[in-house]
C-alpha cells in the first residue's frame, strides 16, 4: 500500500562496494506464499548471493521461511537450540514466551541460524550448489547488526583472503563537480578506489582499499587520504560518521567554549541542529529566532546598523552575532541572516545568506549565494554557517 | 551503489489504493540493457499494468526506451511533434536544443507520448493485447505532475465509468490501535473504504469512494467523513495536504494574532517547522532556545520558579511562554520544556513534556509522557506543542 519505503535495499546496496559485490537486482513482493516463492527461485537461480528482509517475525502472515524451505525443495524442522535461546530472551525480559514464537525457533537441513540479540528473529543463511540467500529481520537496527557481525565477516571469509578497508572523507565548501576537478589525478585507480557522493551534508568521498593484511589495506588509504588533503585542505571536515555539528562540538569542547544563536532565515534550524548531538548542553547556550526585524532590534541589534544596511546585510549579521554572545551569556555568538524565500526581501534575491561569528570578540562574516526551495536553502544555510564557525574555531 | 533510495515505487503504491489497482510485485534493476529488457518483458507479460520511472533523460546511460522498444520488438522513430515541443521547451528558456535531447523526441509503433511540461523527457504510453505499459521520468515532481494529470486520467477510462473520490483526515492526540478502537464500527466497509496509515504527523485516515458521479462519490465520503468527526471531534485536525503548522497558521492569522516561542528540549525544532510555512513571517515574531537553564532566567523566566519547580516542570513552561510572549512583542506566547534525552535531567525522565500558551494573557499548560531517540523526542514535542497552540486557538 505504499505506507513503507524500503531503506534497507539502499543500505544494503550501499554495503555492497565494499566486498566487491556488484548488486544487479532488486525485488519486493507481498506476504504471498506463491509470489514470493517465484521470486526467489528465480532470484537464487540467477545470482550467486542473495539477500532479503522482513518476513522472519512469528505471526500467520510471515512466510518467508516457509517461501525458503518450499524453494529448496526442503522440510521446516524445529531447532531444539534455537528453541532455548528464544526461551532465554523472553526470560530476560521477564516474560514468558508465547507459544507462536517456536515458528522462529526452525530451520532446515541447508540452513545455518544467525544470532539476533536485539529481537526474536534468528536470520538463515541457506547454501546450495554454490549459491547463498540471506533472511534477516526488516527492523532496521537489527538487521544492520545482523549485516555487521554475521553476514559481512561469512561472506569476507568465501570472497578470499582478502581484507577490504573503507574510508568517507566529507567535504563541505564547493559542489560536486568542483571537488572532482581538483582530485581528477587522484580518482580512477584501481586499489584504492574512490567513489564520490553528492548528500546533503556536502560531497561524500569514498576511499577503498583491498589487500590481504588489513594494516596493508590500511596504509593505502592513509597514503590517498593525505593527497587528499593535499588538494582539499581545511575543505575536508569529518571522516566516516562524524557529522558537522558534532566537529563543530568537538571544537567547542576542547576550547572551553559556549556558544548562542541568532538566526532569522533558517527560522531554528540551526540551533536545532547543534542540539541534535548528545551532549550539546554542555556547550550550547541557546538561540534566538529574529524572525520580525524588530526582534532583531529588541535582542540587541543596533536600530542604527538596521536602519542603514538592512536586515539582511554583512553588518547585521555581525551585529546579531556579538548581540547573541552578549545577551545569552555565551563566549562565541553565531549569526545567520538572509532570504529563504519564497519571496525577495529589501530587494535581496532568494538564497542571500549573510552569516558570521563572535569568537570572544573577535569577528568575523561571510556572504553567499545559494539556490533551492525554502527548505534547502534552510539546510544549506545551516550546514554554511556551522562551517563557517568551525573555520573560525 | 544504494546512494538513492527509491521513493517513487512507494509514492505510486499510494497511489494506486484509490484506482482499485493492486501491487504484487516492484523491481529495481541498473541502467543496462539486456537486464532491463528482461526486467520489462518478464513484467509485461505477468501483469495487466507496468509502471517505471527513470531511464528517459538525454545521455547515452539513459536506455529505458531502447529496452521497452526491444520488449515490444519495435523500431524506435523519430517524432516531428515531439521535437518541435522539445525546441519549443529550450527556446522558453533562451537556449539552443542539444542535439542529443533529439533522442528524447522518439516514438515507437505502439507508443503514445505523455506530455512534461516540467522537464525534457516526455513520458511514454504504450499498449499491447490489453497490457500497458507507463514509462515516466525518474525527476519525482516531473513523475508526480504526470502521474496526476496524464496517467490517471487514461487508467480511469481504462477502468470503467466509475470515478474514485478520496479524502484524508489527519488525526492528532491518540496512537493508531486508540484511533482504530474509537472507529472500529466505521472501519471495514467497502464503499467508501476506510485505511488508516501511521506518520510523522499523526494517524491518517484515508476515506476512498467509488461511485459513477463524482457528486456521489463525495456524498459518500462526507456522510463517512462527519461520522468520522462525531467520533474524534477536534483530534482531526487537517484534511488532506494540510499540515499542523498551516493550520495554526491559518488560525493565527484569522484571529490577527503573532505568537513568539520559548523552547528548550525541541532546540529551535518547534520555531523552524513554525517558519517551515511559507508567509509564517506575518505572524511568526521569532523565538528563543533557552538551552541552558540560566538563559531561561535571562530571557524572562523568574529565577524563584526555576528554583521552586525545576527548569523541566509546567510551572516553567507557563513562565516561559509569558516570556516569550512579553520579551518577542507577540500576542501569543508558545513554550515547551522537557527531557529529549539521552540523559534524564533534575530526576525527570526522559519523554517528559511540558507544553504552555499564553494567548493575549490567558494562560493554559499541558503535560505528557513520550518515548523514543533523542529526535523522536524532538519530533513529537514540536508536533504536540502545535497542537496544543491549535486547540487553544
Amino acid at each position: 500500500m505504499g505506507q513503507i519505503t524500503d531503506t534497507n535495499a539502499s543500505w544494503i546496496a550501499q554495503q555492497l562496494p565494499a566486498l566487491g559485490i556488484d548488486l544487479f537486482w532488486v525485488s519486493g513482493v507481498g506476504d504471498n506464499e506463491p509470489r514470493l516463492t517465484e521470486v526467489l527461485r528465480r532470484a537464487f537461480d540467477r545470482s550467486d548471493l542473495v539477500i532479503c528482509t522482513g518476513g522472519l517475525g512469528p505471526t500467520e502472515d510471515d512466510v518467508t521461511r516457509e517461501c525458503i524451505a518450499a524453494m529448496l525443495g526442503e522440510d521446516i524442522v524445529p531447532s531444539a537450540e534455537l528453541e532455548a535461546t528464544l526461551r532465554a530472551y523472553f526470560a530476560g525480559r521477564g516474560a514468558e514466551m508465547p507459544r507462536r514464537n517456536l515458528r522462529q525457533a526452525t530451520l532446515t537441513a541447508s540452513t545455518e541460524a544467525l544470532p539476533n540479540p536485539l529481537g526474536t528473529a534468528p536470520g538463515w543463511w541457506s547454501e546450495r550448489a554454490g549459491h547463498v540467500l540471506v533472511a534477516m529481520p526488516g527492523v532496521p537496527h537489527e538487521m544492520h547488526r545482523m549485516w555487521e557481525m554475521e553476514v559481512v565477516p561469512r561472506l569476507r571469509r568465501r570472497l578470499g583472503g582478502d581484507v577490504i578497508y573503507s574510508r568517507i572523507l566529507k567535504v563541505v565548501g564547493w559542489g560536486e563537480s568542483a571537488v572532482e576537478e581538483r582530485i581528477r589525478h587522484l580518482i580512477g585507480g584501481t586499489n584504492p578506489t574512490v567513489g564520490t557522493y553528492a548528500k546533503d551534508d556536502g560531497i561524500h568521498l569514498r576511499l577503498t582499499a583491498k589487500c590481504p593484511t588489513l594494516e596493508e589495506a590500511r596504509r593505502l588509504v592513509d597514503a590517498l587520504d593525505q593527497r587528499m588533503r593535499d588538494e582539499l585542505g581545511n575543505n575536508i571536515y569529518g571522516v566516516d560518521a562524524e557529522r558537522m555539528e558534532g566537529v563543530v562540538g568537538r571544537l567547542l569542547r576542547e576550547q572551553g567554549l559556549t556558544v548562542a544563536v541568532m538566526e532569522s532565515c533558517t527560522g531554528g534550524l540551526l540551533t536545532s541542529t547543534l542540539t541534535d548531538q548528545p551532549g550539546s548542553s554542555a556547550y550550547v547556550r541557546g538561540g534566538v529566532v529574529s524572525y520580525a526585524t524588530e526582534v532583531k532590534a529588541e535582542l540587541g541589534v543596533p536600530l542604527e546598523v538596521l536602519r542603514q544596511h538592512g536586515a539582511v546585510s554583512p553588518e547585521t549579521a555581525l551585529a546579531m552575532a556579538s548581540a547573541a554572545r552578549r545577551q545569552l551569556g555565551a563566549s562565541v555568538g553565531l549569526a545567520v541572516t538572509g532570504v529563504a524565500g519564497p519571496e525577495e526581501q529589501e530587494g535581496k534575491p532568494v538564497g542571500t545568506l549573510h552569516i558570521a561569528t563572535d569568537v570572544q570578540g573577535r569577528l568575523a562574516a561571510t556572504s553567499q549565494q545559494t539556490r533551492g526551495t525554502r527548505e534547502v536553502i534552510k539546510r544549506r544555510a545551516t550546514l554554511a554557517a556551522m562551517d563557517f564557525l568551525r573555520r573560525q574555531l
